[in-house]
């Protein structure tokens, strides 16, 4: 049985007790180092993924010798949310072969700290996902409330601008939220398009 | 300091750590008696919350001599999502008094049961949200996916026969997620329009 774990933002707070417990009981736990870091797990078991995490997740499901075993993926925020779960899909695991389990979004950490209510807002994400650029920006031409997950936020922010959307525009920036480093500003297309942001970022339009 | 926080969708299995340590160092733990006892509480600290929750909880916010203490108000699911931050807010709570704890919401419980991904799903709440219908309705007359908390599930389905949607389209329907009545089947809507369901229930469509 796979099961994929959600973990949440990143800080162990936000662990679910379904999660540990997973763990805990599994016989391989397959994660990036920074997932694999929230739980106390024995070496021995540990698979840490690297970049080349579809060719690593391939050989772990096609190996004999894990048919019977239990393996938990960790998979970073909600593996239903742009996760882990449509990867694995896509390399042919079968649904009954699977249990997943939730965890908390970065959608739903972003919220909380902004103290908005998401069921308001269109929800975007560029992750592997050009296309969606288009939606984003009908969004912002006509005004509507949106939270997105940037693929390169200083080419998105000037995708949006080439496009007329006026560079004064302000946006919420929410980069690392709940680590130590986590940091929420209010930034204006211009700006953005003149900084770099960390690979864990957030955007909510309007502020 | 008013915390507001998500419990999940109704399992002890979805509580973060993050919640249950709030809840720990809590003054006042205020909540509905299925979200009180997913949590360990002395009873002096417990405040039962009836249907009459919004006067109820009004008086717990202006009460003089809870003004400097902790109170813990428990939202199922996540508090962001058609959830007790709005309510608070609308009552005139200040965003400055308030931390909002994210919970595990029953849209992402409901797709890790069917193992897809939300990103690609409208989201809908008729939750008190009447005009909301119409969106459904526009949803299913473009054979769009969509996840549903329905507001009374057999008028809902009867709204959409009647506006001209086939009684022969078959959506998902999910019960009392995570407890031990939990339900989940594939039913027409001239089923559903027959049948009486839980207040604990999500929709999805397409089959
Ligand atoms: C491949 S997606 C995974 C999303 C994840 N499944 C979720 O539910 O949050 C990775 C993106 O999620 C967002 N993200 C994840 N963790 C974050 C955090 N702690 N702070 C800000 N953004 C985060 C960033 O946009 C990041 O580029
Ligand atoms: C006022 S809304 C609150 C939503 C909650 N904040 C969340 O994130 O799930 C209540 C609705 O949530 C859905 N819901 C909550 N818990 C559920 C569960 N365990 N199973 C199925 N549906 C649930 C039902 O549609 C219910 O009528």
């Amino acid at each position: 049985m796979i099961y994929i774990v959600g973990v949440g933002p990143g800080s162990k707070d936000y662990l679910t007790l379904k999660a540990i417990e997973i763990v805990k009981n599994s016989d391989l736990v397959v994660g990036s180092k920074r997932a694999l870091a929230l739980f106390d797990i024995d070496e021995g078991k540990k698979v840490i993924l690297s970049k080349n995490l579809i060719e690593e997740l391939k050989e772990i499901i096609n190996r004999e010798d894990l048919k019977d075993k239990k393996i938990a993926i960790l998979s970073t925020g909600d593996p239903c949310f742009s996760g882990l779960l449509k990867t694995l899909l896509k390399l042919g695991v079968d649904k009954k072969e699977i249990e997943v389990i939730s965890g908390i979004s970065s959608i739903q950490i972003a919220s909380s700290k902004l103290k908005i209510s998401w069921e308001d807002y269109n929800i975007i994400t560029l992750h592997g996902k050009e296309d969606n650029k288009y939606k984003l920006l009908e969004a912002f031409n006509n005004q509507e409330k949106v939270i997105f997950l940037p693929n390169n936020l200083n080419e998105d922010a000037r995708f949006l601008i080439e496009n007329g959307i006026n560079p004064n525009t302000k946006i919420w920036v929410l980069e690392n939220l709940t680590y130590e480093n986590e940091r929420i500003r209010a930034m204006s297309l211009k700006e953005i398009s003149l900084s770099k942001f960390s690979y864990l970022t957030v955007c909510i339009y309007p502020v």
